[in-house]
């Protein structure tokens, strides 16, 4: 049992070089902090469990630093604040931040800052569909993807917390044709039975280059990438005329980039005069107002339904992290922060 | 000797599966044809050749049809008319098409049309430069990479026909920073103190990632990808924040696209949120006018060169194709027709 007055933290024991293991993190115990003049301390309550996660795992450049071993594992998550020296952060108010894999954190002053998630927004929500993770489905889609009604988009990873809302959303600015690829039938009957997408391939029972020649007699328009690797490469050998690939993640790759085969087929990009562009959600941030307005009123007009994933207890953050990459979770990864 | 009344055409014999050989194309010899109604005769005097119709030769799907087995070698070409029942085309004009590998071609009617080569316009400047070869620099450069003043360029394929006048573009736009890639020493030589290249990369004697690293400290912002493969990866590794690659061609696969390695940094474009995009110059045919007087203006000036490698002789085609693989040529190759 720990004391009242410590606190959990899990660090960056060794880098990994394949699937995270027990070598990779450690759990620390410290003292409970106190804030000082400006600052706030927050109990975690909910972790959000994201493959980039193990991207910032590697000594490699990024687009943020990598995480220092001995350094708390970086995550966005949801607390509440226990103590506070500060009046934008009062005691008992619910805050969202990059908080980490620990029982506490520090916030305001030379810490990070956080933002207040408002009375009523259910936390995992915020998490998820009304948080990043939503958020990176409706601007990779519709800023970068930019489908058409009529279109045939495509997605990768399509069971998972991001795939999932962009095929919703894909309906509903009125594609004609969504095909979602995941990696159990189960997955594939959510995905049609309950989401609305049009058809599912699940990749590891069936050959994906047939199944979207059948799928998708004149191509696809949009394909939203979340995995990379052989998915990637095989869209890529069918996409129509002037067609968007949206490269928003390659979860296929974290674990070891360099044995996997590359990309074959970046030649169609010039017979289809096609573009393949990247984009991350936090060049978006000022515009998150924005697009949750749509999702809020989707998701109360049953336009968009998600799922979330809860593991139970911050020691299992890890084995939530690998889920992502066995494919073990539906929907959204979440880890519920012992009270 | 061919009689007075005949004319060669080098027809498609075999489908290649590597670099074309002997077996690839047969000479027939058939009768001059005559006009019909509406129809003109052109005797051919330059041939364009260019990586592209290697492309045509596989029975795959592209941008247009592959070449039927037996049909002409298709290739953009000039001649002179010879005989006509058209009033467009006058007995005595310079014409520009479609013309294929042969002698003799018609034109108007059922047939293809052409367009008539201004007198005083070099007929090889008319293929090269002011032609699909130039305006193809210039559109991928301008239109899809859309290089800024102080931006770094990367060109592949850099002593090629297009590689070279894009560099020249690049600089003329304000582009702080011009990379060419080539594969010689004379290559090398002629872009940086003819052209005006900041530096060039000999991909066959340097290591390319270590030199890109080098010369291109802050990353690269347009990458111009004439070849594909290896160095379209090293390209893809080093991208800028916000990088545009322009995808032209890929020349290091069309003897073989199955057997390379593919590209394996494409996750950069998530990370740089970098831009690939593909284009065809045939979609800007009628934008051409613009260009050509852009370009015009800048040969007078001085501040375009470019260069032309002539091959003699209609049964040097594929050779001359060939050479492009080979890395052979330096600058625009065309074929001079016996008169």
């Amino acid at each position: 049992m720990r004391a009242m007055t410590q606190s959990r933290r899990i660090v960056l024991a060794t880098r990994p070089t394949g699937m995270c293991d027990g070598d990779t993190v450690r759990t620390e115990v410290v003292p409970i902090p106190e804030p000082a003049d400006g600052e706030a301390v927050v109990r975690l309550k909910w972790i959000s469990i994201d493959p980039t996660i193990r991207t910032w795992m590697d000594d490699a450049p990024g687009y943020l630093p990598p995480i220092e071993l001995g350094a708390v594992i970086r995550s966005g998550g949801i607390g509440e604040v226990v103590a506070s020296e500060n009046d934008a952060y009062p005691v008992g108010a619910t805050v969202f931040g990059m908080f980490g894999w620990q029982d506490h954190t520090v916030i305001g002053g030379a810490h990070g800052n956080a933002q207040i998630v408002p009375d009523g927004v259910d936390p995992t929500a915020a998490l998820s569909v009304f948080g990043t993770t939503g958020m990176t489905a409706y601007f990779g889609l519709l800023d970068i993807g930019r489908p058409e009604p009529g279109n045939t988009v495509v997605v990768s990873g399509a069971a998972g917390a991001t795939g999932s809302i962009v095929g919703q959303i894909a309906k509903i600015k009125g594609a004609a044709n969504v095909v979602g690829i995941a990696g159990t039938d189960e997955k594939c009957a959510w995905l049609v039975d309950e989401l609305g997408f049009d058809a599912a391939i699940n990749y590891r029972t069936e050959h994906v280059e047939e199944r979207l020649r059948e799928l998708c007699p004149d191509g696809i328009d949009v394909y939203f990438d979340n995995v990379g690797g052989e998915i990637l490469d095989a869209c890529l050998g069918q996409l129509a005329l002037r067609a968007r690939v949206v490269c928003c993640g390659a979860i296929s790759s974290y674990n070891g980039r360099e044995s996997l085969p590359g990309v074959k087929n970046t030649f169609n990009l010039i017979i289809q005069r096609a573009r393949m562009e990247g984009f991350l959600i936090l060049d978006y941030l000022d515009r998150f107002s924005e697009a949750q307005a749509d999702m809020v009123t989707w998701v109360l007009e049953g336009k968009i339904a998600h799922r979330v994933h809860v593991v139970d207890g911050l020691e299992e953050s890890l084995n939530a992290l690998n889920l992502l990459f066995t494919g073990g979770n539906t929907g959204k990864v979440i880890v519920k922060v012992e009270d």
